[in-house]
């Protein structure tokens, strides 16, 4: 593998690809000559280089991780692709769901593996969340909300929607059964004229009577990341702030009593009981998703965070730009 | 004191106005006998009647708490005003801004104490937030941002932005230094057809560059009470489910280098450092405002949530409740 | 009923008898007047006298409460009893096993009840963890610990030991199959000379493979209430301060491999799996304490922390008071 | 530099002084050629040797980390040590106060660094717990509380007290301004006939009014590391489960009023006021530890962990143990 872009998430690329058995990492590559000099003490077998050329005409190069500014993914890619490389795009995979179509297309034609770092799919923590939704004991789905905020890396290159939003957006599409039609989404540019917005809100509208949101923040004062699937029967919480306990499955609901007797109120009663906490492996996300990427090169897998979810992710992150634009107007999501 | 509505929040009234020393309570009033016997075994001394009529015409009495339904605020409060009656009524004051003003108005013209229990208000905790937030040290104000939600009791009366939102838009009035200009809100109706909202977004827009947002939600599996209150120098969390501790100012924020020498891009550094909780006293937030309730028929103090308070906060419930009717649209927020 | 002592924890009696449906409360007993006057304002139809004699003699008080200074618990229960009254004493039922084991014997011999209110037995989380080490689910015990701290009330009458000291005694009575039958204690004297311990850990032997050990402190920074039972299957954590999910069981163990095949080292495997917080009713305890006494006096039930178990738990507080003025020695528990 | 003992810490040490800039790892030394391979993967420019003693005649190795089964570590690093090789070694510094003695000595005689691996008097949280302490702003100190539980690695070698009580013994000896006298430690061998202590709770005696005790614990369901040193005017918590705020210091004190006027009773008062968390430096412990440990051998500092502290420690272990031995007697620590 080569590793194009060796910034803070470029690092723990490395890093688990070069520690997985089924890897190993003979190329880095990133444009700061420092960088590459301090990694290259840390893993001495890899060769370091500034123009990832080098890496696409290598021919011992299978693969090759993208990890550079999010607006240069679409370009390096297709090259990579191209050149015959096996390709692990970083989120989001493009900045246009045409390009990201484009991306999942050329892979398709030249039979080679892509697949988005949609990180969070790869969790212990949203596979069991998964297997609750997907065996229903949730009752009817009710909502998605999380909150995902702190005083965190502030990007240069593009707003917060379009940095922290794949995650939410990644797992509303891994995890829920149902596709959402529509985005509204505000946000604030807090700081200076012409910035980016650091802060957003967004909401997610279905055809099912369903409900998405999320709050995406740079600049809050402590750390949550805490996603709530609630459905009629049982509700899940998603602490990943937690150590231990990092998934908690609530026995509550609700119940509905539409007696035709009693027509002037319903009755609506909660159902209280037990919390579980399932236990779950402790694996590194990255490394799981790092393993899961040399079993699709192997040809022993399909990646669940191929090219079509990443272009469906584009898709709602390209609609969300758009109500953000329009001041928060409900815009469809136009899938490819 | 007369309280006419002895439900789960009217029976809190009756204790703190009963133990208040600056008040008593002679009459309670409610629709269920039973529920009126109950009270009246712990209250020996009061007396219950069905009829609210009894209390306005009574002389002894010489304010009434409203904690009746509230789509019946406006009707009683403006009779008990024309009774000549010092009048609390619980949030919201009426269901729309005119009638709020209307009751405003006639509480002024008959030099009548009127006050909404905007109860956070009266909390040590808003007391100290505000003072953080008047003294400026916060910085420039970027957001309000408040999640309240719970499997909480299930209003029949009117959907969860009547019932929680008032905390909220009570909270943002009474803190900040600005006035919201417009709202939007999407909500969900979870339980059956034709039934109430049990989860609501609301976001407030400013002239200024400042935005705010709450969550409110009957149907969360936990419960959840943090608001917070950022601006470019120091941020504030006020978690209101800590039994102490429950306000932390974070001496944390933003610097922002716009220096000409690096146009490209603007750099953005976090600034982090201690954090602070004041000891807050532990006084139940409605026996300080049933005292300065008291304060104010005394004519020694101007309600801090009197009716223009109160019509303000009707006022944007209005335009969150026709933003929502129209599927999220931004309403301006119609001030009377 | 009458309630000899209003104090702190005496005006909670006053309520709970009082709203109990189950009892009454007709008199409450103070040597001090002005605190009759406050209490009577809430309670007016109580009567309050300043003489305990009063409510002995008089015929209408079925039972009496005791929350009075320790060291006068004996001597007021025994002339209760003597007056046929049906007693019901804060804990520690008194000062010596001796005068434990006389009242126990006076109340069998006049067929009174005689009741200790060893509070934390009748909580829904002390009756579910009983279930759980009832049913053996935790597999073999190995310890039970418990930390119970915070800055709070400084008694002038007794000692931390014999002040929070008999939560943890009664507890590990109620408890565990087996009974301690030394104790060690070390404390620390820390509010000027001649004061009594504020801070103390004690330690429980059993005759069996298992060790109990606490923590008492009036003087720690936060408050903590934490009780761990652990058995080599699962593990439960009760901490109190908690709102919801204080009763935690977690199916976490230890694995012995005694192989015959490697003898040289024992292979010692954690075992960890789900945690499950049950539900748990939010009845106050010391409602369904009051209530269970007016079970006991109706003839309906036998307490459950009667003299016996009252007996007990000074035996071990007398054999703990010992080892405290003997530097921390063992000393054995003389039950009578 | 060179690292013998390759396991779970000694991993830690590679890693550590691999990436520091002040030293180089040229050697890993593990009985486990196995493990010596795949470590040799991470770090393909170190040597793998299954023979500590070619890295104590090899004179390009300044100095060595002793990582190994405790009771190992005064035999290696005596050798080491006459090899003329600066010393690190894993806690306990030896199993004997005269061993450690002697190793002190020695490197006193040799000119050489011996260094013990007391991990926590490197963290930030200690040294900020130190300021506070040395600035005397807790007031008269009243006493050290640690608990040290959770379900960890046990150990094959020695039991709980020798593998978590060294944290706990090293903090006190660092962070208190007195010396404990003698020590009292009671435990449970919960695993099979013959096996070591898994948990155990110590107490500290000293000269003056102060009292330290600590609970260690492989068996416990949760984790936690919570440690309190309280003064009469302030109290510090560190909880270094936290991954913020894991110092804090509450100005909470208490005040005695020992006026001539009320003798019959002491009235002692509680002083609650803020809370407040000073901000942390986040480095890893071990590498500021590892730095310093460089910087000792370039003859820029002392050790602040050196071999008469490790001595002090080992002292105050072997009390323990002697009162192990005899179910939990008082020992005096006899300092070499």
């Amino acid at each position: 593998m080569g590793i194009i872009g060796c910034g803070y998430w470029g690092q723990n690329l490395v890093r688990n690809f070069f520690e997985a058995s089924s890897s190993t990492v003979t190329h880095i590559c990133d444009l700061d000559a420092e960088r590459l000099a301090t990694i290259g003490r840390r893993y001495p077998t890899t060769a370091g280089v500034t123009d990832y050329q080098e890496l696409l005409s290598n021919p011992d190069v299978d693969g090759v991780c993208i990890a550079t500014a999010a607006s240069t993914h679409y370009g390096i890619a297709r090259e990579a692709l191209r050149a015959g490389k096996h390709v692990w795009v970083e989120k989001p995979l493009a900045l246009l769901a045409s390009e990201a179509r484009e991306l999942t297309e050329l892979a398709s034609e030249r039979s080679r593996v892509l697949m988005v770092d949609h990180t969070f799919v790869f969790t212990s923590a949203v596979q069991r969340m998964k297997e609750s939704i997907d065996s229903e004991e949730l009752g009817k789905l009710l909502y998605y909300d999380s909150v995902r905020v702190n005083l965190g890396l502030y990007s240069h290159d593009v707003n917060v929607i379009w940095d922290l939003g794949p995650h939410d957006f990644s797992m509303i599409d891994y995890l829920l059964p149902y596709r959402p039609v529509a985005v509204s989404a505000v946000g604030a540019c807090q700081i200076g004229a012409g910035s980016r917005e650091s802060q957003a809100y967004v909401t997610l509208e279905f055809a099912e009577n369903l409900i998405a949101h999320f709050h995406v923040n740079w600049l809050a004062p402590v750390k949550i990341r805490l996603a709530t699937v609630c459905g009629t029967k049982r509700m899940i919480v998603f602490d990943d702030t937690m150590m231990d306990e990092k998934v908690k499955i609530y026995d509550r609901g609700i119940e509905v009593n539409d007696s035709p007797d009693d027509r002037t109120r319903m009755l609506v009663e909660y159902r209280t009981g037990d919390m579980y906490a399932p236990k779950l492996a402790q694996t590194e996300a990255l490394s799981v998703a790092a393993r899961h990427f040399a079993d699709c090169v192997a040809g022993n897998a399909t990646p669940i965070s191929g090219g079509e979810a990443g272009t469906r992710v584009v898709a709602m992150l390209e609609a969300a730009q758009r109500s953000l634009n329009k001041g928060g107007r409900r815009e469809e999501i136009l899938y490819t």
